[in-house]
């Protein structure tokens, strides 16, 4: 019997107004490959090949797409089109999996005239069924652009329960320029699904080296920064795409850091929408690390806290159960120092200097066990090293969802 | 409300019938501290100081028994006596749980008339609550030695379903050497407690170093094989101790690896007890690597997949889902060739080179993911490494078990 999914309590009412982006067509359709009766392709046809930056999976078991993402990429930089589609990964598929990639690619170019190296490929799916390359590129060349990022997002689900989307216009030199993205995730594989995706289109004029620095730095305090299970896909994937439409470049130090903060603040927003939709979750969890010997450790303490099945089951459980985030610190394998290491719950401090405070205010940090929104915060007294990690709880129903007997 | 501990399916009918280590009076007594009813303290006196050996938690936040017998192994490498209490773990307890440890070494010292550095603790229960060192060495002067390692076995039982032994005799250079442990261990931390404690008494002569050596050894292959939860306690403690008293020692290599193989089957009897003694367990994994590039990048690769989530609710769900698998391959950071990758569960070839086998017969497949004992085998063609890791599935249980509410 398969489960049936419970939207999650923190999805929004309605998808987000976002602005639009000048410069891109997007269309959806429907390929009848796996979903019946809702579109599951994606695609964004550039009116100008645009300025491309991405990073994807760490996994030593990458999906096609992703190989042919990272080959075109390093050989080319542009995107003309960008073809994503739910239901199958093409992950573990060997020789077909590339020949898909390849097959999909060659009828675009063939039929609308730009290199095969400016197609951005990404799927999201079942692991290890083959993939109709023929029929994915023939629905591919779908370019009635009359759909919106929100029809997009929802044609990127798959075990999703909520459309993610976000999305600013800022102003640099006294002209607009719009960011607008969306994403989905939400167990990392559930049931052999999964995977994180997201996309951010912008159409400030950028170079592709500077779009890739920016890429990387907004990854590690965004999308490497939250956890629902720790399972890492075969085919997670962001990708920044900036048309140059609005004619506004970076002149200065200033306009970089005002279009880094936006993007930062848009992809967080994005990345936050896909721990929200955690499968099974009742508990959104913000866990804040300092005093660590660098932030990347710091993130590394504060993934080991949001991965540890005891943290998150004794989240579920309503239980302040500090003894358990001291345990998942001190198998982080990262420099802590146990007798500087201090726990706070909800703003109250928990234990201190290597031990329990004695006669803290129970009261208030059972209160905050019980609201949905948790906050923890760690020092672990070695340097100056920050991160804020985002997670949910473990329950119940996310056994039930991914436990769930295939037929 | 209170979780009802039901027994492990796993548990054995009877305690095992150990072999008599001679040289070692067991004592067990009730301090009170914590549990009603029952013994929770374990002493083991030696008659003569016996040589020891051990291995403690990589935890950044050791307990303060670990960091006594850390010292106290490091000046002398005999024991005395063994104190192990059950109910409180003493650790995370500051300056307060370093002077517990020694006031029960000073009471014992004084009273007993050995130095304080052949004193071996343990403890396991509680994090973060003040132990009365001076009612712990009061309880740790018995000596009746009227017990058995069954008895011992119970009394270092917190969460653990099932009293935990396993021992053997061989017979070197004609005479009989005596090999027996106990262990303790179910979830990594279970509420608050847990931990891994293991004990293995021998009455063999062995050189200190010689002890250590092979300890080391035997740990890659037996407690660090071995995942319930991915959750590495703040007090998880080996110690072996050789009493000397058959007057058998090692004389040349045979020697030598007759008595080690001899340990690491009783330590891995001992471990797989406490893996079958896991939380909320329907199901005792066996997960096989090969092709890895080292014996310690195999275990990496085999613990992943042992601490995937989405593994471990796909087994509790029966289902056969490979592509959950090539996941943890893939994120496991080790190296791996997933064009050469492979796997087979219950003996049968699911996928190979990079992608599902057409046409594999699901029947056999579908049959064993039914079986309470499943086998996984993945081979990542890069290498010689190999291993094996043992671990359990992911059930509500297991949830209910560590989400209960604290009163």
């Amino acid at each position: 019997m398969a489960y049936q999914y419970k939207k999650s309590i923190f999805a929004p009412e309605t998808f987000p107004i976002l602005p639009i982006v000048q410069g891109i067509k997007i269309s959806t359709t429907c390929t009848g490959l796996r979903y019946k009766g809702r579109d599951d392709l994606v695609c964004v046809r550039f009116d100008t090949p645009a300025v491309t930056a991405a990073t994807f999976t760490q996994s030593s078991m990458p999906s096609a797409p992703v190989d042919f993402c990272r080959d075109a990429l390093s050989r080319n930089g542009l995107t003309s089109k960008l073809v994503v589609n739910a239901g199958n990964a093409n992950a573990f598929t060997g020789q077909a999996g590339k020949l898909c990639c390849d097959t999909v690619a060659k009828i675009l170019s063939e039929n609308e005239h730009y290199p095969e190296t400016q197609i951005f490929q990404a799927s999201t799916g079942v692991i290890g069924q083959k993939l109709d390359g023929t029929l994915l590129g023939q629905k591919a060349l779908e370019n009635k652009g009359n759909n919106t990022l929100e029809d997009a997002a929802k044609a990127i689900m798959t075990t999703d329960t909520f459309a993610k989307g976000a999305g600013e216009t800022i102003v640099i030199n006294g002209k607009k320029v719009n960011i607008a993205g969306i994403a989905k995730g939400s167990g990392m594989i559930a049931p052999n699904m999964g995977t994180m995706l997201a996309f951010i289109f912008t159409d400030i004029v950028v170079d592709k080296y500077i779009l890739q620095t920016l890429v990387s730095d907004i990854t590690d305090t965004s999308f490497n920064a939250i956890t629902v299970d720790g399972d890492t896909s075969t085919s997670d994937t962001f990708g920044i795409f900036a048309t140059g439409a609005s004619g506004v470049s970076l002149n200065d130090q200033y306009d970089f850091e005002q279009f880094k903060q936006a993007l930062d603040r848009v992809a967080t927003d994005l990345a936050l929408q896909i721990v929200k939709d955690g499968e099974g979750l009742t508990k959104f969890v913000t866990i804040t690390v300092n005093g660590a010997s660098s932030d990347l450790s710091a993130r590394k303490i504060g993934l080991s806290i949001a991965n540890s099945p005891l943290v998150k089951t004794a989240i579920a459980g309503q239980d302040a159960n500090w003894g358990r985030v001291i345990a998942a610190i001190g198998k982080s394998g990262e420099p802590a120092n146990r007798d500087l290491t201090s726990v706070s719950i909800g703003g109250i401090l928990i234990a201190s200097d290597g031990e329990a405070v004695i006669g803290y205010d129970e009261a208030p940090v059972a209160a905050h066990m019980k609201q949905t929104e948790i906050d923890i915060h760690v020092s672990v007294g070695v340097g100056n090293g920050q991160a804020v990690v985002y997670t949910t709880d473990l329950t119940k129903d996310y056994i039930d969802i991914n436990a769930d007997y295939r037929s």
